[in-house]
């Protein structure tokens, strides 16, 4: 037991009427909401990166936390282990995930990284022993190192892509040995800062054999979690390739890569690549790639990836909504890709973004269901549709009829459509009634 | 000869030199560049819309512009007929694009409306026989009237499918006659307002039906023309299903439409996607759906499509450079979807816009060839991605090597890959010698 | 009696647990918060404009909606005025506002527009005589008409600015004898589309003339209300001069009018000009300009003016407080600058949007009440700035200290000041107990 | 002489045809133009901390670059002084600009810091007794160091606003003994992350009394620079006061402040807040705080600061003109506050982009002069605001005319204004011409 969380005691659900800031008001884990515990839907996890491997900077500012594990090895790396399962503990959190280059620290050789990343994970192996928090998924940091900064699968220079191989290789593999549910691939320099030193075709060539591969190494070795691809528009390539859900959809049928891969999505992304974030979650799941989320929120104002925890009861019910229409994230999560400010230096802020972040999810899973459970959105929805189900519509889309057949009814029939209301404003207030 | 431009010359090339702003400076439409003559390279178009039909209005303000063909039934369409070919005639210009509803008054039902667009279908056909102005491409409006409010094939509604069913069969027929060289679907109510109310799935696999009739329809026909959709990401739709090009080719993919369907790539739409241009052109072309282009350029402060004429020879450049790899654009073309400012009253104001956007068309033609010729640029390209072609490269794209090879390959040959310059400052000089 | 809300009974409140679209369920308009009532707080008016005159067009897209006052001259604008107050009943709305525009059709002459604006003046007067409803503010709109097109005081043409003046004079007064709280000046054209034609320094001269004949002018007729300028930073200019609260308040210093106008805070214009609503409020608090607010919200993908309803309780509880701790608006309220979507074609489209929209500024203020009540916030945000009541930051604000003195107190002592967490999170789970 | 520039020669003006990327091809500082060489135009400076402070992090990767004066101390700050004016001399730049954080480490104490800056301050002073380049402004850096995490004057902690004087009168001071021609403030602190823990006016009134102190040490030790406020809305903060140039002069106004300092406007910061630069220009032209500017520009697809090297001639251009018409900067220059991307990472580089960016603005000021000495453009504007100059306009402007008066006016002469064309395109061909 570290002394970091000094003073902090394990976080209880309290109830709404709570006003002990160190407490769950809204998340009571084994509370029953359409036939799963809260827990079963939410699955949320922590994300070691932001809590315990960032350190405050900002492109004008250096380190503002001050942590006992900075700068000190495979010693700091295991304080680090340590200090995250303490978190994990006193939040109560099912998950967590992880990039190799979070957990420990790079070597002079791939080898010896890939030794360092492996011994901390026998310490995570151990701890998840006598720990309920597991892991939801694993990757690799292919993004930081300047190696990279070209990019790594879509690097012009073939032995990065052979490093990033090796690299992948490592954490999938552990990934699997810790029972990670999912393994992701996120491709922050899989873009380019120029267009004009860049080959678009060769590139994308180049990152189909690699997903390719980690599919084929996945089977190989007997994995059977879900392999998922986070898109993002940009941040910090100028332009990436995994711009967002439809992009990487078109990518995946390109390579024929669509059976084998889903999405992880990202509140902030999908805000970057200006959509809103339910919508990623619907488009995903017409085209069967939802795979998992990583919850956090984007400043309104700033053009930069924020990664602030979620606060918006209202935002997030429309997410949850698309997320029990879609019966759920199966293997899935809601893994919080979210940081405290760099202002926020106390270890006890760590606990408070969590802590709200779970809060606004509960309550936003509980809006949705009881959204869903009084049926009257749904059905408002479905009847506008009505009219595909039978008759005409049903023809049209049984490709019953053509362009000719169509014409030919309108000037028989002399159709001539009457608009019907929208209802946005009906329908935003139904939902108001439900946050 | 109506009188609406009376007292403006044809417009000549005269030289850049020139201070006649009645002139082209530039554009020499015989001139040879890298074999082709300017305008067999740019194929430039007129947009019937915006030049014609288009009043001035914009949300807040209403018709600024005082032509007489407005208000006027089947004679305004007449004379506007009219008034556009004096206005090819003038700038000399090899082709136009139209809108059904542009060009003639909407009648009481489907079939009176197709009658007008027919009628003055039949004036257009009589005008080029004369003219050596020729058809780029022609579309259906099926956006304007309120009964596209909801959309057109993605509408809730059977019958509004229906109903541009036989929108699209007429004009497609009349392109087929008129010799259009590309028939060009552009989705501006295929998409939402709310996505509280909208069937995303539901709604794509109507649009998947709506574009199979139309490739039918076509083949039906006999027409050989290539059929494009214009990729746009919001305006008027809060967000429209043809996001980008990368989306579209997504959505093409899954209803296996990517053999016969290109894009029509604009400018300002690129712009507001959070693309670069020269961006959509390259990823269209590596996915092999570069069709046709509509030349313009958007305010880089508005968040909404201003449609104005271009005029930066150095982005442009970027555009024309990657048409030129691309092999040109084959039936396409640039079609000036641009319209001169509301405050632009004049008749005269109409041939500034054409002859600045043409010259600077022109001159960004005449620079990418000589960039390409010169040969330095493309060199330094290629010699950053030569270890694709062979050895490790080679054989990783060959698909000769598992993660477990290259993973084996670095730690036998201790691989420690040091990053090169990426030479972005040295590239931008480079092109700016040409620009 | 019209019969145009047929069917559809006054809107009363009906609590939380009401399913019935048409009642409030949070807005009680007497019930007491902070020693007033809901409606003492919130001051709610109508927008003419939006829901009377506007007719669901877009850029790409012409009228939608249906109303039987359209086309009709003087008839319709009694028309429109009858069931506009029928609409206010229904509601039992407090405030309207208006423009010149909305409320009578256009004359042949300025002499004509402000006989037919104050024969409908006159309507209005009786039917204020019956009716609970007041005016929340009047005023005149110069931005429609193509004569305003490059500006109206900051024209290039004196006549233009004469003409503005003339209607002006008109609206102020009818908004004085109607009892009108306050006058508004929104300059949608006073801006440029392009810096090109435009000659900045002159155009703001002309500005603040304008602004002083307004001041004068009321003065001379003894109005008393307060006069509010509306900033916004475009659409439809391409740069407006009101840019944000920030800017206004410069010009107003340059042009020596910050004691006499305040300004009129939309919530979608501060997200146009990249601010937070609160923001904008609280810095024209802190400036002493906080005068009125417009009540909407700005689709968050768009670049454009939505002008929806306000729906989400977190976003306006932040609002309230600004606006609580400013000690509320004075003869200011917040005005629904906001209108249903152009598919909302149904009357009670314009019922649910208000009563929608009312419900959330509701719940706002007494979330926003309850956490001053509290304490609980405002004591941690002072005890943050606590160090400027006393001893060094009580001296350096009192001018007492210089750069020098400063330094060699710095060295003296040593002073080597630690950051202390900002709270971020724990503020903003704080708040959220209270929405 | 350091071997960090090994085989690069000095760059010289070899003229436009020249194919050597180490030469200038535009910019030939002795030409005349317009009566001033073109360094006296210009005035270019390189900026110290892009140049050999900044190790080409991001917020997802760390350093690429490779310096030997990283991670060294006092003797590392010796070295990149000596590289620093190996560099001047190299491009023959007449100007540098600094912070003190660049030029040398911190130390244990503001003390020790201090005299830290004071060593390479005199090593600056003998180098510059033989090399040419002088110095355009200092500042202190006041947001990396966490310290100043929450505001430098603006801090919430009255001990950290005095840290900040007694840095800030050292570099003042060393500013004033180099002979700098200005002295520079950027606020990139003074805002906020969250307004949740923020009050405005407080540190407002903070700031403005942080300004006085400087403005009155100035005086004090005798500094006849100008003091400079570099506005940027955000990043780092989330919202900085210095917004946009029309926010300081509203706060510059309230302080009382404006006829002692003026603005440093960077192209980036024009755009990260929603103005064109030349908008930027052309405002604090008119408002008389045009001082200096800093030469970038911003991708126009990214959210965030990027600081690129000026390319763009067309953009440039308008902004020469602006400057032009305002009779020059005065003591202002063209500082490069513009970073070679992070894959540059050859000392060559360093020299592609201040070559690129200097041709650029060489290229611009010519085309900007040629199209004042031509003349057409300036006439065609100034006859745009003829009316303003006689008869009713000037009558306006002099203050003889009420609200009443133009009433009475317009009903008289039964005055109706009609709209003249804004000529937008043809003023776009005109500029054209030049560039
Ligand atoms: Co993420
Ligand atoms: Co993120
Ligand atoms: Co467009
Ligand atoms: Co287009
Ligand atoms: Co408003
Ligand atoms: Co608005
Ligand atoms: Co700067
Ligand atoms: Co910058």
């Amino acid at each position: 037991m570290t002394d970091f969380f000094k003073g902090i005691s394990p976080v209880k659900f309290e109830g709404a009427n709570s006003t002990n800031p160190l407490a769950y008001r809204h998340y009571n884990k084994d509370e029953v909401v359409l036939g799963k515990t809260m827990e079963e839907h939410i699955r949320p996890g922590v994300a070691y990166w932001h809590s315990f491997a960032w350190e405050g900077g900002d492109p004008f500012g250096g380190r503002t936390f001050d942590r006992p594990w900075f700068d000190n090895g495979m010693d700091g790396a295991k304080l680090k282990a340590d200090v995250a399962f303490e978190l994990f503990d006193l939040l109560d959190m099912p998950f967590f995930c992880f990039h190799d280059a979070d957990i420990a620290p790079e070597g002079a050789t791939l080898a010896e990284s890939n030794r360092n990343v492996r011994a901390i994970g026998e310490i995570f192996a151990r701890k998840m022993e006598t720990s309920r928090t597991k892991l939801l998924w694993g990757t690799a940091n292919l993004f930081s190192n300047r190696r990279y900064m070209s990019g790594a699968a879509t690097n012009p220079d073939p032995e990065v892509f052979a490093y990033a191989a090796g690299q992948v290789k490592n954490v999938l593999e552990l990934t699997h040995e810790l029972g990670g549910a999912n393994y992701v691939l996120w491709g922050g320099r899989e873009g380019y800062e120029t267009l004009l030193n860049t080959k678009i075709g060769q590139e994308q060539d180049q990152m189909g054999r690699f997903l390719h591969m980690v599919i084929e190494h996945a089977e190989k070795i007997g994995y059977k979690g879900q392999i998922l691809i986070e898109p993002k528009p940009q941040e910090p390539s100028k332009h990436q390739y995994d711009f967002d859900v439809a992009t990487v959809y078109g990518f995946l049928r390109k390579y024929d890569l669509h059976t084998k891969i889903k999405c992880n999505i990202e509140v902030g992304h999908a805000f970057l690549a200006n959509h809103s974030f339910e919508h990623e979650l619907a488009l995903a799941a017409s085209l069967g790639i939802l795979g998992s989320v990583d919850a956090n929120r984007n400043d309104l104002q700033s053009g930069w990836d924020t990664d602030q925890f979620p606060n918006s009861v209202p935002e997030t019910t429309l997410a949850f909504y698309q997320i029990l229409k879609n019966g759920g994230l199966n293997s899935g999560g809601w893994n919080f890709d979210a940081k405290v400010r760099r202002q926020s230096l106390d270890p006890a802020d760590l606990l408070h973004g969590h802590i709200g972040g779970l809060d606004v999810l509960a309550r936003s899973l509980k809006a949705a269901a009881a959204l869903i459970t009084d049926g009257t959105y749904d059905k408002t929805v479905d009847a506008r549709y009505a009219g595909w189900n039978e008759g005409l519509g049903k023809d049209i889309l049984g490709g019953k009829l053509s362009l000719d057949d169509l014409a030919a009814k309108v000037d028989a029939e002399n159709i001539n459509p009457q608009p019907r209301s929208g209802q946005q404003e009906y329908l935003e207030n139904l939902i108001n009634r439900f946050v």
